[in-house]
C-alpha cells in the first residue's frame, strides 16, 4: 500500500463510519473526516475512527481519495462545491444506492478536469443508521458494485480497496445494468416489505409467525427519507418491477377468487421452477 | 408420561416423519406409521422412526392418540374411512396448515361419538419435502398452534405433548382466527415469494443481492399441490390479503409514477411506524 495515502470520507453515519473504521483497521492510510454534525465529528476523532477532521474546503485538495457517503443529491453537491479543491489525479467515489444520476452527474461536473470517479455501491447495511451503529466490519462478505462508467483510470485500485476492507466480491457494471438490477433486488423488497405490515392483522401476528413473516417485514423499518430520493432517482426501472409484481400477484389472486385449481396450481409451479433455476 | 401409550402417525413425510422421530426420541410412547410409499415405510421400520406398521384399518383401533400427516382432504377422508375403527376416548389431531375446513369436518364426522379431536398446525418446516428431510429436531423452538374448537377435552395434554417434542410455544385460538391470521403471516408471503421471482431480472440478480433478495425468494420453491389445496380452502382470507396488499403496492406505484416526493414519503413512514409498533 503507499506511504500516506490519505481517504476524506464525507459524512460520517452508518455507512460513511463504517468505511471510516474498517479504513483504519485494514490499512494504513490517514482518514480524514467530515460530518455536519458536530458531535459525530468530535466522537469520531476521539475514538480514533478518523485522524483528522475536514473543516475547511481547501482541505480536500490532500485527500487521494475521497468517499462520498452521502444521499445522492448531497453527494453530487459535495462534488460541485468542492470541484476546483479537490486534489489532481485523485479518485472520487460513492456510496449511493442509485448510479444513473450520481454518475452522470458527477462526469458533467467533472469534464475534462484531472480527476476520476468511479460510482460504489456497497451492498451492505443495518436495521439501524447513523454513527452509533457503523462497525469495521460492516462489509465482510458483502458485494461491493462499481459503475465506472466511461472512467476505468481507477479501476483496479478500487477492486483491491473494496478487498481489503472485507467485500467478498466485486462487481463492475454499468449505472443502467445497475439501476435495473437493484429496482428487483433491493429497492422493490423494501416497498414491499413496507407494504406488506399494512395489513390489518399484522397486528394480531404473534404466536402466528414462523420465518416467512420476519423475512418479509424485515426491511420495512426503513429510513423514509433516504429511500423516497432513492426510488425517485430510479422511477422508471422500480415502476416497472412494481408495475411486474402487482399484475403477477393479480394473476394469483384472480385464480383464487375464481376457483381455479389448475390455473392456481400452475402459477405456482411457474414460480417454483423459476426460483430453481435462480437458485 | 403414560405407559405403553401408543400414537398412529398417519403420512410419514416431512412432517409425519419428524413427528415420529420426535415422539421416539423425546417421549416413551410407542409409535405406529403408516404411508402409501411401500418404501418409506419400510426405511422408517428399519430405521426405528416407528416400531410397527398400520397395515389394516382395524389396526387403528389401538391407538391411543392419531396424528394426521396429511393434506386437508386427505385427513378428512382418513377420518371418514376410520371412523368406526378409532379407539373410543382417544386423541385425533392433524398437521394441516388451514383450520376451519378440518376442524368442521372433523367434528361433523365424530358427531358424538366418543373421539376427541383438536385441529394442530405446527409453525415448522423446511425447504424440502418427504420422509428424507425428516428430523426429530424439527420443532425445535417452533410455535404450535392448537384450534380446539368445541372440544377442550384433552387440550392439556395436547399442550404438554407439544413441548416435550420442543414446540417453544404453544398458541390456542379458534379456527377462524388461525385462518385469518395464517393468510397474513404465512400464505401470502408464499404467493408474493412465487410472484416475485417472476420478474425477468431475477435471472439477472447474482452479485448484486444482499439480504432482501435472498429473503424475499426463500419460499418461492414451494410444493404447488400441497399449497394450492391450502390456498383454496382458505380463499376468503387470502384473498382479503392479496386485495388489501396490491391496494397498498398500487398507492407506492401512484405516488412514484406521479413523481410526489411528499406522497411517497408519508406512505414509507406509515409502514415504519407499523412495523415499529409490531416489533
Amino acid at each position: 500500500m503507499e506511504h500516506d495515502f490519505q481517504v476524506a470520507v464525507i459524512g460520517l453515519g452508518l455507512i460513511g463510519g463504517s468505511f471510516a473504521k474498517a479504513i483504519k483497521e485494514y490499512t494504513d492510510y490517514t482518514v480524514i473526516g467530515c460530518d455536519t454534525d458536530q458531535k459525530v465529528l468530535q466522537k469520531a476523532l476521539n475514538e480514533g475512527t478518523i485522524d483528522r477532521a475536514l473543516t475547511e474546503k481547501k482541505e480536500i485538495g490532500r485527500a487521494d481519495m475521497t468517499i462520498l457517503c452521502l444521499y445522492p443529491h448531497q453527494a453530487v453537491r459535495f462534488i460541485e462545491e468542492h470541484l476546483e479543491a479537490f486534489k489532481p489525479g485523485s479518485l472520487i467515489t460513492d456510496t449511493c444506492g442509485i448510479k444513473r444520476y450520481v454518475v452522470e452527474q458527477a462526469q458533467r461536473l467533472i469534464g475534462r478536469r484531472d480527476l476520476h470517479f468511479i460510482g460504489a455501491h456497497p451492498m451492505a447495511g443495518r436495521e439501524f443508521s447513523g454513527y452509533d451503529y457503523s462497525i469495521p466490519t460492516l462489509f465482510a462478505g458483502a458485494s461491493m458494485i462499481l459503475t465506472p462508467g466511461e472512467d476505468t483510470g481507477k479501476i483496479e485500485f478500487m477492486k483491491a480497496f473494496s478487498k481489503a476492507l472485507g467485500f467478498a466480491h466485486v462487481e463492475v457494471t454499468t449505472p443502467q445494468q445497475h439501476d435495473t438490477v437493484i429496482a428487483f433486488t433491493s429497492q422493490i423488497a423494501h416497498v414491499l416489505s413496507n407494504a406488506y405490515v399494512k395489513s390489518p392483522n399484522a397486528l394480531r401476528q404473534a404466536g402466528f409467525s414462523a420465518g416467512s413473516f420476519k423475512d418479509l417485514s424485515r426491511v420495512a423499518k426503513l429510513n423514509e427519507t433516504m429511500w423516497t430520493e432513492l426510488f425517485l432517482l430510479n422511477r422508471d426501472c422500480l415502476g416497472y418491477e412494481l408495475d411486474m409484481l402487482i399484475e403477477h400477484l393479480s394473476e394469483y389472486r384472480d385464480a383464487l377468487k375464481d376457483n381455479q385449481p389448475e390455473r392456481l396450481k400452475a402459477l405456482l409451479k411457474d414460480g417454483r421452477e423459476l426460483k430453481e433455476r435462480i437458485g
